[in-house]
């Protein structure tokens, strides 16, 4: 049976739930020094003095680090490199590292941090989108205030807008959203011989803390050595923050030549690592008499907080699926990445398109609702098909399922009997039902195409049992599961002897960062290169054992080898075939290298194929409202998904609960809340409220399956998209319970009462 | 300037000499267990009961563990399989390791261990060759107490020696000799997650000690994982042993799930780990008038001890060069390796020769003498040149470089005017000077054909530094850096940007033992093969810089790029077209994978290609003997080479200088001494005595450099060689000096004097 398509087990399923997988926390070396942050207090100031005096006399203090010791280079290497490891000069959000104490014992290290005096000279902090943009406003960053600015023009749409029969504008806002991953951020530097630098830590992307370990410590990249240890979850939170904290980590372990460890408690975490971008988008779109989209202008905000880190890349994909999936021959999309005062924001599930996925499903629902269609119906007529052009003006001649999966989430929601308009709900207990689209481009796009390659390593052992290495991680989305699964089928190898490890920057080279729900499409790809190397050595030695004239008449499947035209014959066991290969010396090993299929875009004109691929979904959300208190309870989530092809549909549909509850949250409850000195308020689960099971509604998932044919089996991308949909497919089942229309998320019993915008 | 030539710095010099490189001992995990053996106190005997009771109450102990509880198979996977981690049935030598007591300390372990009751009915034991091959010996291995037997047979020896001129016929006998090296064995294993076990630990052969983890834990491979960390030393002594307290760390960390650290004391390294194996050899040689050999007999045998560990592969490599560097028609050698209750033996730096050249080397003096010949006369008639045919009828088509030792060591030495015969000697004090010659196989040749083949991984970084890993290991030879040097010259890079780290098995796929001097010709030929497949994309990025129409017109050479026909006009360092190679996507690592030349052999007879070329060295000794007392003083040592080509030539010169002195301790004063129950009397170095410094003679290196066309830029194998020869050039000296023949090592006062056989 092929391992592709079943819903195995996941291979780190036993470890965790017994309790014994190990992560950063739980890893110690000897001699290792407890590294604690010293924060700034201010949101903006001019950073005059750091006295350590008495921090330093402490007991068990090895020393107070800060920006000047630095052994490389005060700058953390991401887009803009304009982070520093430690604040230098000035502070520029309330919480950024100061300065570092390490001490022999955590403890230690703490008690000493409280006696490090930061002397700052305070400055009037910018705190939101629209301060940071207002005309008085201090500049922050550069001359406007703004880290990036994209764009896409398709078409002309200020004409077509003209000669629109129906034009709707609106503003919509989107909050904060904390990763909330079971582990915190952590890592521990361990200096080693020869100027070398091994960093082990919780992470999604070892190559850009690679980097940082590089750029901290001051030495060459042969030297430096990043093992991502069993990392308990990441969502994007641990794409750019890791690099941070191993970089200070590095810059300790090397000035005292000791190993470092820097663990984040929750509220440190919550207050220093980066959280989705708090949006701002402002859509106008003009429709035909139907209510066909001819043109659309959207100008879309995020606020990065006070440094870049990966706002600019957030931004494209926000730029690029600004619309949603909705054909459109005029569109104009500007957008911006906007500094402020606060936290620096990054990458978050979804990357810039949720924020911009709850504007455009909102506004089509709206349409609909002005227009008298269906909500489904409006997006069967827009939405996109096999031949359809996106914003970008990309033709999508392939792997084009979004009108099953709004099919086949309808029926199975019976949404044609569940709707109705809000007008006729009644009663104090109202039901509603709402429905999303959206698609998704798989892997970084024109925009990261320099980064996107992925290797692999894969060695088959003389017993048979088969070691690959990876340049993706498994944060637990299941990744080395999944991947074992394809590289059994491409090897022919029973699934039971394939282990795909743990990544570790030394066996793999670059294969830029586990995000953009590309791992299984690009390191799937790659482990299938690998085993296209070794799979006719394999057979080579199939042929001799099985006395064929060539290769080409045997075949190797599930860890059998069989004559092609007599397979009951005689067949050859995977353990025999590798012994066999040992014995021929032929080479056990393999590199896969995959380079993502080419995308072209120019950044000008917003157009061209920004990515290879898209994947699609669509959501329908029911609720049940009082009417009375605003209180409110999400029912029931139909979910259908097009990856191109469900390596493992158990775990297709794990993503779709646990995406959906994600996305459940955004909608729902969870929001950061500041103080006029930029202070996070709820830097704890006690105050940033996340769904529980409680909260769960009935998850009805539905995999659609539209083959890619330059992916894995058919597989495209997907672990972001089950959370993408959620929040504008709840808003709108709540306008249809209720008829209020919430434009700024999370929806809260206080908007739908209107006693809070 | 090429890097491969040079005499460049060793890369791991500075951290040893600072103290800082980090040995298994220096290695630390948390919740460790310290694990110490229990070994027998009887040389054989029946396992009656092993009562722990009173060690198990002990504080700190987790437990007692003994062959029934290992959790895969107790037997150390070697030749033949036949020693098991821990004695089960029967103990077979003093010292065996009968349990292990693992505790929170090694205090602890120690004082329980020191409660654990071992129960033995006492058998007699079998203490040496001659006793264990008696008509009455008791049958202690099999039906004839031999591990192995190999034939040479090329012509009719029997009959060409009823036609020789002279016949010469003697018996020699060679001791023991203990590997000494500064750090003892010692590993830490880890289990790991999903029955993973990782074992750290110093050794030769990680690929050995992946399959004796893999027994013990009884896992799949792709579950075992075998670092190696700084080594301090090996000599041949870290190929077998490591596997043995591998698996029992193993066992250790496996039943109590916690990591298992196992390092020996020294006296316990010197009891239980392998040594030399003590030689007896009977030869007999026919020559004509003139003293040209035209028929060797000889018959060779070697106490193995308790198990056949490395016996039969150390017994063929001495089978095959029995004779040494000599033509020879008519040719019968007959080897057997012998057991007795003593404890194994394995390899050493010349892996079963220096026994059969110290005899060799011997006799032929001694004919020399007899036939009133110069010694160095009578191997310039014998020895092998270009068009020779060895033992085993191999012809010596090229990298012949015996008869240039030879001619430059006795230039050097003065040979000429310093040769006299011993009754011209006169005084009480007299000057002797003697000369060997040897020739050696490189690599393991066909009695290990299978296993040679090594692997190794290169990965150009994204700022020109260069990762190599390596499947041959380091262990104080100099690997790192030799092979640094070839990988720079064959990518083209700096050799200062190249940096080879220890091995991992899981970074390169099984390369087989790092012995038989094949590391340099092994590892660097892998390198190659890797560079060959980089460089071309280095290339092809350079003719893009550079506007060359084709990667024919450019060239790289020492981390430069430019046109071939106008080198001046315009150059490319090495960190920018690394950047472009990752700009452009292309795979920036590649494995090597090199087969060894093929050998043909026929363990029948004796006869075909033995190994795939062969390396040469003659030396000549000069010593200074008291005829009262006996006592000498080895004054010169003149050592001239042919390894093809010197890499690195300081390195091969500290090679010579260090293998001269284990060779002098071998000649003058190493021996090992038993009681007559088998229990090794002499297990420190206050009783076992070494050369040191004092010792030391004057030692003049020659490097002669016939390339091996198959050779990493010439080279073949070398670091076993200088020891080989030194033990009959002294021997050979002191009869020089003296008319006194000693056949039986080390040469001693006593013996000088006639006091003792």
């Amino acid at each position: 049976m092929p391992a592709v398509g079943a819903s195995l087990p996941r291979k780190d399923a036993l470890d965790k739930l017994k309790g014994v997988a190990k992560y950063i926390d739980d890893y110690n070396f000897s001699d290792i020094l407890h590294v604690v942050t010293v924060r700034s207090q201010h949101a903006y100031g001019r950073l005059i003095n750091i006295d350590k005096t008495e921090a330093e006399k402490m007991p068990g203090v090895a020393g107070v680090i800060t920006a000047s010791q630095i052994p490389g280079v005060n700058a953390v290497p991401l887009v803009f490199n304009d982070e520093p490891f430690l604040a230098e000069g000035f502070v520029r959000f309330h919480g950024e590292p100061v300065a570092l104490v390490a001490a022999e014992t955590l403890e230690q290290a703490q008690a000493a941090a409280a006696l490090v005096k930061i002397e700052v000279e305070p400055l009037k902090p910018v705190l939101s989108i629209r301060e940071s943009l207002a005309a008085d406003a201090p500049r922050i960053y550069k001359e406007n205030n703004t880290f990036s600015h994209f764009r896409v023009a398709k078409g002309n749409a200020e004409e077509a807008m003209k000669t629109a029969a129906h034009v709707f504008e609106q503003e919509y806002e989107t909050p904060y959203q904390e990763h909330a991953y079971l582990e915190t951020n952590g890592v521990i530097a361990v200096p080693g011989l020869e100027d070398s630098m091994t960093v082990y830590g919780s992470m999604q992307c070892p190559y850009y803390v690679h980097d940082a370990v590089v750029a901290a410590a001051g030495i060459s990249k042969n030297k430096a050595r990043v093992i991502q240890t069993t990392t308990g979850g990441g969502f994007g939170g641990k794409e750019d923050f890791p690099s941070v904290i191993a970089g200070q980590a590095t810059a300790v372990a090397k000035i005292f030549n000791r190993p470092a460890k820097l663990i984040y408690k929750r509220e440190e975490d919550i207050i220093a690592s980066s959280k989705r971008h708090p949006g701002l988008i402002k859509m106008k779109v003009g429709t035909d008499e139907k209510g066909k989209i001819v043109a659309a202008i959207i100008d879309y905000y995020v606020d990065g907080g006070a440094y870049a880190t990966l706002t600019p890349i957030v931004l494209w994909r926000g730029t690029v699926h600004a619309l949603g999936p909705y054909e459109c021959e005029n569109i104009h999309v500007n957008s911006y990445g906007v500094a402020t005062n606060k936290v620096p924001c990054g990458a978050y599930r979804g990357f810039g398109s949720p924020q911009v996925i709850f504007a455009g499903e909102s506004l089509i629902d709206e349409i609909a609702v002005a227009l008298n269609i269906d909500p489904l119906e409006i997006r069967r007529t827009n939405g996109y098909k096999l031949g359809s052009k996106t914003a970008t003006g990309q033709l999508l001649d392939q792997s084009c399922g979004l009108m099953e999966t709004i099919e086949k989430a309808g029926e199975r929601s019976q949404w044609a009997s569940k709707w109705q308009k809000p007008a006729e709900r009644q009663g104090n207990i109202r039901r509603g039902i709402g429905i999303s689209s959206v698609y998704y481009g798989v892997g970084l796009g024109a925009g990261g195409k320099h980064l996107d390659r992925v290797g692999t390593s894969m060695t088959i052992m003389k017993d048979g049992s088969v070691h690959c290495a990876i340049g993706n991680v498994e944060m637990g989305q299941g990744a080395r599961t999944v991947l074992a699964q394809i590289a059994a089928d491409a090897l022919g190898a029973p699934f039971e002897l394939v282990n795909v490890v743990e990544t570790d920057t030394s066996m793999v080279p670059d294969s830029g960062p586990t995000v953009a729900s590309r791992t299984t499409f690009m390191s799937g790809n790659s482990l299938m290169l690998a085993a296209a190397e070794l799979r006719p050595r394999l057979l080579q030695v199939a042929a001799k054992m099985l006395d064929a004239a060539s290769i080409a008449d045997v075949d190797l499947i599930d860890g059998k080898a069989f004559l092609k035209n007599q397979p009951d014959k005689k067949q050859i066991g995977f353990k025999e075939l590798a012994e066999q290969l040992y014995v021929c010396r032929l080479m056990p090993s393999a590199f896969g290298w995959f380079v993502a299929p080419d995308s072209s875009y120019d950044n000008e004109t917003g157009q061209g194929n920004a990515y290879f691929v898209y994947s699609y979904s669509t959501n329908i959300a029911e609720v049940e409202v009082d009417m009375e208190t605003g209180e409110y309870k999400v029912v029931r989530i139909t979910s259908a998904h097009d990856m191109g092809k469900a390596i493992n549909p158990q775990q297709v549909e794990g993503q779709i609960e646990g995406g959906t509850l994600q996305g459940l949250g955004y909608a729902t409850m969870e929001e950061i809340r500041h103080d006029g000195n930029g202070r996070m308020l709820n830097n704890a689960f006690a105050t940033y409220i996340l769904p529980t099971t409680e909260d769960t509604p009935e998850i009805d998932p539905i995999i659609v399956e539209h083959p890619y044919d330059r992916g894995p089996y058919g597989a495209k991308g997907f672990g972001e998209v089950p959370l993408m949909g959620i929040a504008p497919a709840i808003s709108n089942a709540i306008y249809n319970a209720t008829g209020v229309r919430i434009r700024k998320l999370p929806v809260k019993p206080e908007k739908i009462l209107g006693l809070e915008d």
